[in-house]
């Protein structure tokens, strides 16, 4: 089935490679706002040659640019990426400048390869190959490839709140994914939601001699005890009501992640841990890791942070949580809650600042088109491990309600996304070209 | 009485603010290790201008630069002074150079005119005056002047411990003191001691993306329950035993300070605070100003502090701290109490590493050297304001067995030690020449 597409895709791996290349030399960073729009024109382009139509749709923010191909199929497959990348700081970290992509050994370094301008890429590839070679598609297609999701996907609900008709497909492949440490490749179905706030106290005009703090308030000690009234040392969240309303992992989800290897051991010596968080193991390692939200403190700040001794009495304190969500919870309730929590402990004084908040969302792992994925990544690639969601978070609740969604791509363990070095390995980029192809036949038997 | 004296100091008075301005230009920055030797045998050459009999100590840091003169006299005046300063950071902030004093509206401006080379030279240059004018010394004089108070005296100790005769001394006048807010010279009869300690929690190999904080330790949390155990929310400090062995004010003292006007309401405006910790008022303020211990947050660190938001999981967290010790408590002893503390709280990871230490000190209030200065001040100055203690620390221990010390200087209210534009009134630094020929001619009497 679909061997002249496949064939093409071989024959033309150089040039699909050369077109990553040029898509990765475009420094798109959303959080400098920079090389968005070029980036978003390549994209169309790139989009033009696979034969679809398209359309870009300017927000607030950077556009979200639309591709579809509408051949009268019973089915519709949508693919949701982005065009923006991670600052690639420290830059002197890279072996190879990031946004000058290199082959070395059969995987190619850049910013952005594995997150996510090479599944970009390799996708729109098949479609051309589709094109190239005169073979009709068998499902119709649909493509959003936003520019910000690395900055929280911001401006994004401007465009799908607008558009529930388009994103509205049988089933949708999401932005990244690959092999993981066991070799395997694996399907995300889920994003965890987040609510990411800084708070912060203030309690001097300016910062004083320490030997007044026998007499003047302390932001820093304010802050502690705010923070200590969240969350207690077996990492219970303390704030009234927080896990209300959490949908638990679903029966079959349990016994889906019964046959999920965690690689325990490998990985406590990863990060150099003698144990998990409270001593979990096991079905209750697996539990947290995809069940339980988090209250996590990403930075603290205070005072004098150089080396030795200053005695000083900071003015203010501040620090930054993330709150990753689960179904059920929502971050305006969450805020609420938090805000609650803070004044009915006396922390009147301690301001929250908000930056990011969607909640958490997830695909059924018994939907027709999780099937789907699974039969094409079996004719590529071999078994699929399946994760009800991953641990982390993406604008998926954006989308969900419309199309169900399966998250599969061309990384690997070693892709490094968000640090140096990213990069991805080519027999990857070039199978997961063939399991688009798969995905597309299996889904117009669906 | 020594009207020859004072006149001399009266019309040399352009001479002896040269000679400050020649000791400011040399910028001895112990935090840098910087221009020490200079400034030693500058303050050497002073000495001996003086009609001091001098010697240079050398130890593991700084020199410890010593002169006498003995006439033979009943009793023994000495002094202890330091060359060094703070860093002139931040650099931008001062109006004129930092290490280029500059007179302006009467004001002498310029890193460590007052703290503390402005009252070096003060003093030796009243020495001088004596010589200049062939008047006999009614005392005998000693001054013991070092290179690194402003970074905690680390080696004095090596001077000290072997030089106890003498530092034996019937008074003697300590570094720092001047004007206080309403006008009024203060004096100061002692230093509150200190131990100093950054707390460090390691808990992964690295920094980790935050959707992990649902299965792994965080080393901020670990801080934050850490420093929540070690002081309540009425600040009262929960380290077991810290308060045990702690001598009250005494009868004397807590009358002494009832006379003392601490500005509450107009300090509440210096500092933006609505009131002080815990409410605190009148004596219960004053007692807590002269009486408390502290334990407190000079700074806090741990993971992302920039703008905006990142979702990592710090692999490490560390907080600075200073505890300011009363009388009857040990910077040893409560180094092994908090240890303590921290196991027997199961907090085994927080690490303890230790900066400086040592304890306080006082001279009695009714003893009769207090006296001596206060006649001395009331001829020059008028009435005294008498402080128990400085909330702040010094190594006045090092001292206190063999010499009971006052501290007095020529800074007052708007002097900015520490910080950038640092200066002193000339007024100020010429009385306070004749203050000091007044406390020779008091200590003769005695």
């Amino acid at each position: 089935m679909y061997d002249s597409v496949t064939k093409f895709i071989d024959s033309s791996l150089d040039e699909s490679i050369e077109t990553l290349k040029s898509l990765c030399r475009i420094p798109s960073v959303a959080a400098k706002n920079e090389g968005l729009d070029d980036a978003a024109m390549m994209v169309e382009e790139m989009m033009k040659k696979a034969g679809l139509e398209t359309e870009i749709h300017p927000t607030t923010g950077a556009s979200v640019v639309t591709g579809w191909l509408d051949v009268g199929a019973k089915r519709t497959l949508l693919f949701y990426d982005h065009y923006d990348v991670q600052p690639a700081e420290p830059f002197d970290l890279w072996h190879s400048p990031p946004f000058e992509p290199e082959l070395r050994d059969g995987r190619l370094y850049g910013r952005g390869v594995a997150d996510n301008k090479g599944n970009t890429a390799l996708r729109l590839w098949t479609l051309r190959a589709f094109r190239e070679t005169g073979t009709d598609l068998p499902v119709n297609i649909k493509f959003v490839v936003e520019g910000e999701e690395e900055i929280g996907s911001v401006h994004l609900p401007e465009y799908t709140e607008k558009n529930t008709d388009f994103i509205t497909a049988d089933g949708g492949i999401w932005e990244f994914g690959g092999a993981g440490i066991h070799g395997k490749q694996e399907a995300w179905l889920g994003l965890k939601g987040i609510f990411f706030v800084e708070l912060g106290v203030e309690r001097l005009s300016r910062d004083v001699h320490s030997s007044n703090a026998c007499i003047l308030p302390s932001a820093a000690s304010r802050l502690i005890w705010a923070l200590n009234s969240l969350k207690d040392e077996a990492s219970q969240v303390l704030i009234e009501g927080f896990y209300d309303g959490i949908k638990p992992l679903t029966k079959t989800e349990i016994e889906a992640i019964k046959k999920i290897d965690m690689r325990e051991e490998k990985f406590k010596k990863v990060y150099g841990i003698e144990e998990y968080l409270n001593g979990l193991t096991n079905d209750k390692l697996k539990e947290a890791y995809y069940g339980s939200p988090t209250c996590n403190i990403c930075g603290l700040t205070s005072g004098y942070q150089g080396k030795g001794s200053m005695t000083v009495l900071p003015a203010k304190a501040s620090c930054k949580i993330d709150f990753r969500l689960v179904e059920g919870m929502h971050p305006d309730d969450i805020h609420k809650k938090l805000r609650k929590h803070l004044d009915e402990h006396g922390f009147t004084d301690v301001k929250i600042t908000y930056f990011e908040g969607y909640p958490a969302a997830k695909t059924p792992i018994d939907h027709p088109f999780v099937k789907v994925i699974e039969r094409a990544n079996q004719r590529i690639f071999g078994d699929l491990v399946i994760h009800p969601t991953s641990p982390g978070s993406g604008p998926l609740y954006l989308f969900n309600k419309y199309v169900p969604m399966v998250s599969i791509g061309c990384g690997d363990y070693e892709s490094k996304a968000h640090s140096p070095n990213e990069s991805i390995v080519i027999e990857n980029f070039r199978k997961s070209m063939h399991r688009i192809v798969a995905v597309i036949d299996e889904m117009s038997k669906w």
